[in-house]
Formats: structure tokens, C-alpha cells, sequence
């Protein structure tokens, strides 16, 4: 028992590492399993499928980020502080979503909409009680500040990849990410 | 030679279709020319490999672009809602540029990476003039605007594809937009 957990737990880390390089269409569950140190057809006992593997790979991740990062919907500068040093330092985790959406060939892990919709409620009851801005909807912030604070990883198409000397001073990027946020969520309705 | 230049046109245009679907890995030239009715050595003769050919259709989609959009520092907000209609209404070439990023396996056109740094430059002109606010740097605020405005296409991992419902009323996203480039654009050093 003890060492089939040890088993899926070097299949999941290696089919991360292939994941994020080639996508779900590339990635080749030979390679895996050669990776892993296993028989390919033990892959397809524990998880199935090639496309499920992607799914339990993306879902156990994104659950350790939910835990590791708290939303703080009173504070979105600082939470976009957090997303910004998680996304700068993860870059497999943002390949891996990267290809969930671009691929299309999987559904996005209840998990997470589970945890968006779960944000969006606690950011609407923030403005409700006027500790963020009222000016934009909930879900449009939201998105807007995942937004920003991941806009200066590699899969952005228009970050780094196009301009890869922005990428070269995280501390400031870091700092203005913050402030964008900030006049952003502090946005009210009057002028003051 | 018109000949030649029509199946060209119709290889370009298949490529098109192949690739935003497919990316670049997962392309296959056969495909590109059943559709484009050509023999598939002639796709070769023309455009060397499948790497070349991806290149060529996403510089020719992305010059017609440059024409389309003329970049106002000046008016970031006005520029923002142009690109974000554009992006909303062009989903195979959002696809295309995604696609380039995340696989690594072709150069960024030189076209994309010249007309990134004309408008850098610009924006830092508009910036010494006092038609945009100086808080942030010409490139920050470049990527931020780019990848607001462009962040309700289905390519954007946390926007409609985590949450389908939030691109259900593009007016309301286009004003949103605007407003939150103008925050951000308009920011001034003072308190005011």
C-alpha cells in the first residue's frame, strides 16, 4: 500500500514537469512513466486517462495554492502581492492553467470554480460593507487583479514573452502591481 | 503566378483555422492541406517548415492589427476599449498569440517585439508631456493596459474560462475597461 502511494505521488511530479512543457495534445504518457520509473499501463490503472491525469495533477495543485494564499477581499493589493510572488515562482503551475484553457480538451476542475465563485461572493459582501471600492462588479475585479498580478509570467502573451527585459526587476513590478490594485479597489462612485 | 499567390492566400488561411485550434505541436500539415486543396510537399516548398509557416500567419494577422489600431498614449482608456472590441470579435488570433507564448518553440515576430518598443517609447513621450500619469513605467503600464483589455477572451486563464458568465455582457466589460484605465493611466504622483 505504502508503495503505490509512493508510486502515484512520482507519476503525478513527473506528469507535471511533462504537462507544463508540452501541454495535454503533447505530453506522452511513455515519457512519464519513464520519468516516474513505472509501467505505462500502471498510469492508466491509477489515473485512467492521459486527460485525467492533467485534471488530478492541475486540481491537487490549485488546492495547495487555495490553502497557501487566504483571500483577502478587504485587502486586494496585498493579495495581489501574494498571487504575484506565487505566480513569479511557480512557473509550471502557470504553464499547466495556461494549457487547461487553451487546450479546451478538459473541463476546469470543479475546485476551482468552486473557489472563484466563493471569492467573488466574499468580494461582493466586502463592498457591501465598504471595505473594497463599489465601482466595479465583483467578478470583474476579480479577474482584473488575477489579471495584473499574473501578468508578468511567461505565459502572458503580453508580458515577458514579448518584452522579455519587463520581467527583469520583480521588486518594483511587485510594488506597481500593488498600486494598480489599489486605485483600482479603492475606486468610489464620487470624486473626492 | 496568380495561381501561386492564391494558394498561398488559401494555405494561409487554413493555417489560420489549424493552428488557433490546434497550437503549434498539434497542428498537422496534412490537415492544413486537405483544407487548403494543395498538395502538402507544395506547403513545404512555400513556407520551409510547420514552425515557419506559424510564424508567417501570426506576423501577416498581427501587421493587419498594427493598421487597424492606432496606439494612443495619450488616450489609453480610448485605445484600451479598441483593442478589447478587437480581441472579443478575433478569438482564432487571440488563440494564435496564446499558443506562441506557451509552446517556446518559435521566435516572437520581429514585427510584434519593434511595435512593442515604439510603443514604450511613445507612452514614455506622452509621459514627459503630461498626457499620461507618470506613476508607472511606460512598459509596466503598457503590459497592464494589454492585458486588461484582452483578459475576457477565453485564453485568459482567469477569465471566462473559470467563469463563463463574466464575458455575458461585453458593453458592461468594455466600460469597465475603460475605467480601469483610466485609473491606472491617470495616476498622479500627488494626492488629489
Amino acid at each position: 500500500m505504502r508503495n503505490a502511494e509512493a508510486t502515484q505521488e512520482r507519476i503525478l511530479q513527473a506528469a507535471m514537469a511533462e504537462f507544463s512543457a508540452h501541454g495535454i495534445a503533447g505530453a506522452r504518457v511513455d515519457r512519464i512513466a519513464t520519468a516516474a520509473g513505472c509501467n505505462k499501463n500502471l498510469i492508466y490503472i491509477y489515473f485512467e486517462s492521459k486527460e485525467a491525469l492533467f485534471t488530478t495533477v492541475l486540481e491537487k495543485n490549485l488546492l495547495r495554492v487555495y490553502e497557501d494564499l487566504p483571500f483577502t477581499p478587504e485587502d486586494l493589493p496585498g493579495y495581489a502581492t501574494r498571487v504575484f510572488d506565487f505566480a513569479m515562482t511557480n512557473p509550471d503551475l502557470m504553464r499547466l492553467i495556461a494549457w487547461s484553457s487553451l487546450e479546451q480538451k478538459v473541463d476546469s476542475p470543479a475546485a476551482r470554480t468552486a473557489a472563484h465563485d466563493m471569492k467573488v461572493a466574499a468580494l461582493a459582501q466586502a463592498q457591501a460593507d465598504g471595505l473594497a471600492g463599489p465601482v466595479f462588479p465583483p467578478a470583474f475585479l476579480l479577474t482584473a487583479v488575477m489579471t495584473l498580478a499574473t501578468a508578468w509570467t511567461a505565459t502572458n502573451p503580453f508580458g515577458p514573452s514579448v518584452d522579455p527585459e519587463s520581467a527583469r526587476n520583480p521588486a518594483e513590478l511587485r510594488e506597481c502591481v500593488a498600486a494598480a490594485v489599489e486605485l483600482i479597489s479603492d475606486a468610489r462612485l464620487t470624486e473626492d
